[in-house]
């Protein structure tokens, strides 16, 4: 299964996101192999996954093949695998059809969001994490308003019309305002039969305040601008229960056909494989050089976690599950397991925050740099430059902007496709949610 | 279920491709209701389906929502649904969740590939029709240069790597040169531990030459420039099975992981719903003013085809199944049924052939203008050009062209994405194809 030159040690990195990418490329030049394994041909720009949910993106605007992404870097090979579990003693991994062994490992295969413990809501609140999710919210969304234009009376056009979103985190707060934004301005054009301001969306926040992670005055003008939008906000609204009818708060009863989940983190599994205690979410914690805390075993460490896998606390708070901490820590987790390898000591992370951006919508964000604090139409476009600039891939980047233009200043959405079950807009609540092939 | 004016006669067209669309805008000035019905929320430009099943294009660059189509048009609505029947004496259509009521019904539901009796190899050999159709080749073959990465020792490298296309129509032609262009540009950069010049596309056409409704100077030429290409073409191959280790003709076998199926015509299952002999392929033979032929029923004709549903001879010779034929069809059907509900009679319908291209790969093309036939680098940019002019939707151009332009000068693949069973290369083989949420 190794590639390159068998003199030289194995660095296998599972997970080819943000952390597990920028760990390879933090070792194009060192004297190693390196092996990448993904069970996705292709890196996923998550923080603009929302925008294929909503229509406005194609999936291949914003994934690229992982090992496109390493094609230069000679030292990287990338397999399209499944990791079924770890043998540390071994050091190997377990593949879904046959084993992989290593001398260094590097656990980078994120988190996704949580229930809290009620898997029961899955059915009826997809949550946002894979091209597959993006594809089933956008199914659901579309469809919502074709049955809108089938209903023969008014009686089901509320709840037909009605988009609750749980969790007012960047991922919730994006959604709820683009939602807002196709009710307002892309549907109105093309329906006949029902009224675009019936269209409701809903923003669920069970804390007191949209956006906890940045400073009150922005939690509160991201709430203005996105009631400005026509989002609905609703805090310290704890959700009860999910079904097919809509969103319970305790008795309360929120009727609604299409409810999407943004709430909760639930580090991938793969932790539980090292055989250590996890944090709350699942997260693995690691020392200062980012290696597996209370591992064990003789001589230097040799498994380390990067991204949003790991829990890392600084000054006091575990560091939030964002594409720079991921990128960051990545960076360093290599370096050090490269030292571990070699016999040198690593170096403690440290993760230097440039500032942070949420977009809310159309002209609409905020943003905290530094001490600065951007709201409006600035941060939206600070937003929008930081985020093609990231994007992978040349063209990615091309046909983005091309899209995002296109979108500005023709309120149009240029991905409306509703593919899988397009004829049974009721599918998703007679039968719950078609099962993307991805996932059966 | 009606919309507009309850006074006004009510159309029905049904299904959104090119005749059905042509059809509805052909009665845009007309003082009637029109409903289009489609189980689908697209139109699909399905000359560039290929695009999609290669990686070339995303599902969104050649599919528009129907209704965004029609939005100006202001007698005509759309909606989401799926016609199980016809109750023609009670002139009403059977849905899957309703019934829908008509004066006049025009069908072009149109057609699809035949296994000619052996549904038995679909499983194995795809079809090319619907964005999940393209979506679940452009996994499989992707799949397959992943699982050539994988494989241990070169045993199975020569099946893993060989694709056939069986029917060397314009779509057999067409997915044969992208295959090879994918094998012999865009994998060769990407992978390690293959030589992609063990990629081998096979194309297999029963009769003895490849485009058939070509001249046979035209067929020579195509045939040349696929071989340029590297694809091998076997022509009077009859196919006798299609199973998980490749393809049977008679007692030869030919091992390839990868086979896809461009060939036969099935039309539209609607078709036997009007109780009428249907030619072998199931289409529908209609009098010269396109109204279903033998349907008797007092007064006016009501009920049209049009589009490759229907069977039509001109000139000794039935129409082929290609986009102008539709959108000429559809036309004229659509004004023969306006005139039969205003007891004016119909005028017959005449196809004009404005000539025919078809692809085959990079600069390489062959066409059919009047008495001129073109081939090579001239007939792909008038191919080019023909396409883009089609193409439903500005921005849709737009993106199709930078991609088209990105790919020809880049030699890269826009859309490389496996979605659905990503991690499992082996599963297609394993246990059949991922049906589909679409067809599941």
């Amino acid at each position: 299964m190794a590639g390159g030159g068998p003199e030289l040690p194995h660095i296998v990195v599972v997970g080819g996101g943000f952390a597990g990418l920028s760990a390879v490329r933090a070792l194009r030049r060192a004297p190693v192999r390196i092996t990448v394994v993904d069970r996705r041909n292709h890196h996923l720009f998550q923080p603009l996954l929302y925008q294929v949910a909503t229509a406005a993106l194609n999936p291949a605007d914003i994934a690229y093949p992982i090992r496109s992404v390493l094609r230069s870097q000679r030292n990287a090979r990338t397999i399209l695998a499944r990791v079924l579990g770890l043998d540390l003693a071994g050091r190997k991994l377990r593949l879904a059809d046959g084993e992989l062994g290593f001398d260094g490992l590097l656990l980078a295969t994120g988190a996704t969001h949580s229930y809290f413990g009620n898997d029961g809501f899955e059915p009826w609140a997809p949550g946002l994490k894979t091209v597959e999710d993006a594809l089933e919210i956008r199914r659901r969304v579309l469809s919502a308003f074709e049955a809108a234009e089938r209903l023969p009376d008014d009686r089901d056009l509320a709840a037909t019309l009605t988009f609750v979103v749980v969790g007012a985190g960047p991922t919730g707060v994006e959604l709820a305002g683009a939602l807002a934004e196709i009710g307002r301005l892309t549907v109105a054009k093309d329906f006949r039969r029902f009224d675009p301001k019936r269209v409701r969306v809903v923003l669920v926040e069970g804390g007191d305040r949209v956006l906890p992670v940045y400073s009150p005055a922005l939690s509160a003008s991201a709430a203005a601008q996105l009631q400005r939008l026509g989002v609905e906000v609703r805090t310290t609204a704890k959700v009860t229960n999910v079904d097919a009818t809509g969103v319970w708060f305790g008795q309360e009863h929120l009727p609604a056909r299409t409810v999407l989940w943004a709430a909760g983190v639930q580090a991938s599994p793969l932790g539980t494989e090292l055989g250590v205690q996890l944090d709350r979410a699942g997260r693995v914690p690691v020392a200062p050089d980012l290696s597996v805390l209370g591992l064990g075993g003789a001589g230097p460490p040799r498994v380390f976690v990067a991204g949003d896998l790991m829990s890392f606390v600084q000054d006091g708070k575990p560091l939030p599950g964002i594409a720079p901490v991921a990128i960051q820590s990545g960076r360093q987790a290599a370096r050090n397991l490269l030292a571990a390898l070699q016999g040198r000591p690593g170096k403690p992370f440290r993760y230097r925050d440039k500032g942070s951006l949420a977009t809310i919508g159309r002209a609409a964000a905020v943003g905290q740099v530094g001490r600065l604090e951007l709201r409006g139409y600035l941060a939206w476009w600070l937003w929008w430059m930081v985020h093609i600039a990231y994007l992978v891939g040349f063209r990615n980047r091309l046909v983005v902007m091309l899209g995002w233009a296109w979108q500005y200043f023709a309120f149009a959405r240029g991905a409306r496709l509703i593919t899988g079950r397009a004829w049974e807009p009721q599918a998703a609540q007679a039968q719950g949610p078609a099962a993307p092939a991805g996932r059966s």
